[in-house]
């Protein structure tokens, strides 16, 4: 298994203002190829840390990859540092200053005289040719390590860390990696249901919850990879049943739900008041909504939900507007009132504040009511109490409700 | 200046998955507070690689925070590693054990074997009371070091820092920070706006967009910190004008819309299509949104625009469904049917692949038109053109929505 260390230049990395991207992606990825990362360094830009820091990196990692720092300027001290980690001088490249003219040619600029900088080598190193930008990249030994640096505009990382790096790895190590999503339990639930599943023992296992989403990551390293992989994804699978979903392209639950619609050329029409547009917003963020969603009503004053969705008076007086028959009603006539064969409402209080409303007890943060009113069947709803604060009720309350139209679409077509 | 490493400990944090937060956090309380952070580093939970991280800190920084690998698993060696870099055993702590025992039994638990190993301390250093959790925090010297270890549970992390090293810092340091908000305008008009205020050379200026906000962040260190920020900010503000909002405790444009509302009485109601429940969702995210949002539609389908706001049809085939007429007409449809004050529309082309309407030109993906009707006033209008992808398109549109409504109730109140 190869070892790695990433190093991030830069003092505006360092301010917690802006936050490293580049070698998180890059982690991502050395995961995915079975290489063992040990260490991701923030550095800043002075010549003597980020000298120290190179050498101590290449000292304990056969790979080195370091991000920024490789551009025109007297703050771009990457190449200096190198070389003096590796204990050699700065030779001029000519043919990496003839690329760097023609890039900038091809932009209608001149290199100014600082420029030059960039066609800088160590001696024993090679520049790497830039494809996305001007600076170019750097390869070189140090000791045992093979110490490379690209140019840290994400673009141009991302580009040159595949080109140079990623291309080269993984032939020697059989990786595996699958994902599966599970919404509408806990994590604590999931993990419980997953305890002695010996197909897991053969792969590592993450979960990560995504407020009121679950992502399992299994992965395998070593000759029969896929097939363990493959297995412990199948216990999963077994395990949770229909709490997994299933999105196109890694998408999430309104991913899910969107295509799940699509297959049944129907629509669902929103009528929310505690989620406050949130669902609206999440199934309009996938490309296509258009065709499954035609309408929503974000009826956030009891009065708009009688007046839009003709929820009786009666009802509101006698239940109060945090209440099971006040969401089965929103759903119903939202549903009515669109035309379309589904519909999801939703009641409650986000907080911070209870719901006080006259002559009842006071609804505290975190209760609320989801329903779902589908052609043909009786409606169905939810009753929660979930964990504030106002944003993670909103986050978690939605889901729920996406995930309820999920369930009942996959049960459809399986009866 | 006090100089300082944060070194968070964990071997998920080095697989892509999970994002290091703790480190970043602090690393913006360091900034505020005049610390020269040199370094930021993600280790192994190796015992071997992380005492010689943290001995390597502890040679070059005068305090090193360590975040993580305190709990009572055996996969928790920060302790042991604290003390093999300072060269010393570790020895149980007797009044740190018995806060743990009192922590568990105030949640009905009985500590199990390996929960010992969290009283232990290296010799010389001193174990720290956690308020929030189980797992108590270590304080030592190493060489001219300050080294601190508290747990990696974010809210257990964040009140020993405070409690334990960033009450102490800031003494012996005059900073001051100030943040200004400006929406409406691109990152690039900003700065060209501030080229030259000789004010702002007195101080540190970093710009950070925010998909369609600009936050700008004003710091200065030594004796007349505050006068020279407070300088800073009146020449930005001067300079900007209407650009800058200002929203309370440092929120978004949102909480400056919902509270620019509050103070007149007024209700807005919102009439989406290509924002998709956007705008309503910002809005509700605002705790008291209830106050000043009663109602909103996302009318997706064009017909839907015509059934719930009354928007012409004739309209809708004179000028296409992405149009101002069609913008303008959705607003005061909202505006009179909700009987509120004011409505936001927007109509457009989220994307990726175009809109095409029989018989009429196709519309490019990031065509938006948004419209606000106010009470007693002509309706007035936007047309934009905003880069891809659809997310972009979408967060953009509604953010210049809301701005729209912001520079119209700050210009009646000063008319």
């Amino acid at each position: 298994m190869t070892s790695a260390v990433i190093l991030a230049v830069g003092d505006e990395l360092l301010t917690g203002d802006r936050r490293d991207g580049n070698g998180v992606w890059l982690a991502q990825r050395f995961a995915g190829l079975g290489v063992e990362l040990l260490g991701l360094h923030v550095v800043r830009d002075d010549p003597e840390r980020l000298a120290h820091a190179i050498a101590d990196a290449a000292a304990q990692a056969e790979l080195v990859v370091i991000s920024g720092g490789l551009g025109p300027t007297e703050d771009d001290r990457t190449r200096a540092a190198i070389a003096a980690a590796a204990g050699v001088a700065l030779e001029h490249d000519a043919e990496a200053w003839e690329a760097v003219c023609a890039c900038m040619a091809r932009r209608d600029r001149v290199p100014a005289a600082g420029e030059r900088r960039q066609a800088q080598v160590p001696v024993g190193g090679r520049s790497l040719r830039n494809d996305v930008g001007v600076a170019p990249g750097i390869a070189t030994r140090i000791g045992a390590a093979e110490v490379y640096a690209f140019p840290g505009v994400p673009r141009e990382w991302r580009a040159m860390t595949e080109a140079y790096v990623l291309s080269g790895l993984g032939g020697d190590v059989t990786s595996a990696e699958a994902a599966v999503w599970v919404a509408g339990v806990p994590e604590s639930d999931v993990a419980a249901r997953l305890t002695d599943a010996a197909a897991l023992d053969a792969v590592a296992v993450a979960s990560y919850p995504h407020d009121g989403e679950v992502e399992l990551r299994l992965r395998a390293l070593g000759a029969d990879a896929s097939a363990r992989v493959a297995a412990a994804e199948s216990e999963v699978r077994a395990r949770l049943g229909p709490d997994v979903f299933d999105a196109p392209e890694g998408g999430r639950i309104e991913h899910a739900v969107v295509a799940a619609l699509a297959v049944r050329g129907w629509e669902v029409a929103t009528a929310e008041s505690v989620t406050g547009g949130l669902i609206a917003r999440m199934l309009t963020r996938v490309p296509g909504a258009s065709a499954v969603y035609p309408l929503g009503w974000v009826t956030y004053a009891t009065a708009q939900k009688t007046a839009q969705l003709g929820v009786p008076e009666a009802l509101l007086a006698e239940h109060g507007v945090v209440s099971a028959p006040v969401a089965a009603a929103m759903a119903q006539g939202a549903r009515a009132r669109a035309g379309v064969h589904a519909a999801l409402a939703t009641t409650g209080t986000a907080g911070p504040d209870p719901l006080v409303e006259a002559g009842r007890e006071p609804v505290p943060p975190g209760r609320v009511y989801v329903a779902l009113a589908l052609q043909g069947q009786p409606t169905q709803g939810l009753e929660l109490t979930l964990p504030h604060p106002r944003e993670m009720v909103q986050r978690l309350a939605a889901v729920r409700a996406l995930d309820l139209l999920r369930r009942a679409l996959v049960s459809q077509s399986t009866t």
